[in-house]
């Protein structure tokens, strides 16, 4: 029998999300579940491992032609090892062997990595960063993530926390972060703060998509709020270029969508304020993997462990 | 006939320093020039050839002891092909074979690289970068330079422009700076800001010298200037850690001998700003190199390429 799919989960705040891929990354089934009845970390536990056994029993398929799983997790997580140092927004986890505790529960290969680097690996692999030497690759959302890719791999940094863009400072003094830093891209551009921008200019509640409609169709008011959020990513943009000299910055998460007003605006900064030679030389580019790039990306993660190894030996693991 | 000799160059604004070095990276011999004299670009490539002839001979040598010759310079150089991109303080080079014109000259192996880079690969092969992984080297002067080792390699970028930490902005507004950017570092941290920033204390002109001295002795006045320093310093190097989750941040250049009152205000910015797992994994050490990191970086480079290649093949080159 072959082991011809994977399993690629994406684990949020709210909800967890599965798919079916083939090896070429297909999405052949998915499956939503929400983790709001979950709050101690053992029923997560075995949420996850109850839904792996779900899609699999769904799609009339065994374990034996599964590959193994791929996790993406919204944290900081020693991939390596398969431990997952803590969560920011879900209580109870610290230092947990989650990679170990899964592969006992489902009896397959399990993979773990932040979420922010997977996006990063699918956006490389398969997606706007293909191809490219150095790369960083940003999630705009409730909080500003990143994922960087040097000299063609994943920079995961010392103790696997690196890539957090939106924890660079644009100003000396400014509004405190939810990281307890100051003035961070995330304290300016983070989701709830370009609602409240929006709000500000509109004197009425406007949701981030009726922003990027309205800007798209040339209202100037929403026009000038994605310019103030473009404004503050091509600062920080601005910073990282000069550093680490990138050949692309990929831009996604539901607020890409904004589209030229945004983009345009990044572009102009990191032009005006970036070194010629660094800037000249780097794209900024949308997201191509849209939602589907942290699901993507584990199953690649999967594929980059499993797939060479697997070609040599047939035997595979836990048959 | 043993090759047991290297010859480590490092040109500067004003001087070209030359030095000559044991397999160990021990200074045997060293000679500075004026480059005062060499206003054409040929006149200072004969002036680099003439002096590495004159180095060997001085010491009773022959150009059968020298392994390579290795040089740092002042801007973005391709260190694989040999091309000088060009010099932001000396006119007149633009895309300059000089590994090629070099070798040609004096008919030993000559490599070449950026100054912030080996003042980074010295730091991370026998100073206080030795051993780590993941390592940003600051150089503070005239300008403020950066080197960065990742995943225990020189990291140089796409276009080999990478390390640029002076030209990372800590504001959204603020000074202009030399590279054309807005609030970088350098405009408020370069030697220049500083020297102007002590005698608006003082209201007297004061050297960096006699602020180093007067802080070390507890003068307020120039603790205060020093503290004004490691804040922005700060501020960049919180960007920094977020984004690369470095083991250690290196800081040499004259600059760094003001001593406690820097580097405290350095440690407690990124302490307070940085996310706590980045921040509390960095280290923030003073440079072992000194002035010259420069020098041994080069030496360095050359054992890196010609070392091991020379163990297996003892033919060597150009004999």
């Amino acid at each position: 029998m072959k082991r011809n799919m994977i399993i690629g989960i994406d684990l949020g705040g709210t909800n967890l999300k599965l798919a079916l891929m083939d090896r070429s990354f297909r999405i052949k089934a998915r499956q939503v579940f929400s983790t709001a009845g979950f709050s101690e970390k053992e029923d997560l536990v075995t949420g996850i491992a109850v839904s792996v056994n779900r899609i699999i029993d769904d799609n009339g398929l065994r374990k034996a032609h599964i590959m193994g799983v791929g996790l993406g997790l919204p944290g900081p997580v020693n991939s390596k090892s398969g431990l997952v140092h803590f969560f920011p927004n879900i209580p109870g986890w610290k230092n947990v062997r989650l990679k170990a505790v899964l592969q006992r529960k489902i009896r397959l290969p399990v993979f773990i990595d932040n979420d922010a680097n997977l996006m990063a690996l699918a956006e490389h692999t398969i997606g706007a960063a293909r191809g490219m030497q150095n790369a960083l690759c940003i999630t705009l959302g409730t909080g500003v993530g990143g994922g960087l890719v040097c000299e063609g791999s994943i920079y995961r940094g010392s103790t696997y926390a690196a890539g957090e863009i939106g924890h660079v400072p644009v100003n000396e003094k400014g509004p405190k972060c939810n990281c307890g830093g100051i003035a961070c891209l995330e304290a300016y551009i983070g989701n709830k703060r370009i609602v409240k921008a929006a709000k500000a200019a509109f004197r009425k509640d406007i949701s981030l998509e009726e922003l990027s409609a309205r800007a798209q169709k040339g209202d100037v008011k929403a026009i000038r709020v994605w310019q103030m959020v473009g404004r503050y990513l091509g600062i920080a943009l601005s910073g990282a270029v000069n550093l680490l000299n990138l050949d692309v910055i990929v831009i996604g998460g539901g607020v890409a969508n904004a589209g030229s007003s945004l983009f345009d605006e990044v572009r102009a900064v990191v032009r005006k304020r970036a070194m010629s030679v660094q800037a000249r030389h780097v794209k900024i580019a949308k997201a191509r993997l849209g939602n589907d790039a942290g699901l993507l990306g584990a199953a690649i993660l999967v594929q980059s462990h499993i797939g060479r190894r697997r070609e040599k030996n047939q035997a595979g693991f836990f048959r």
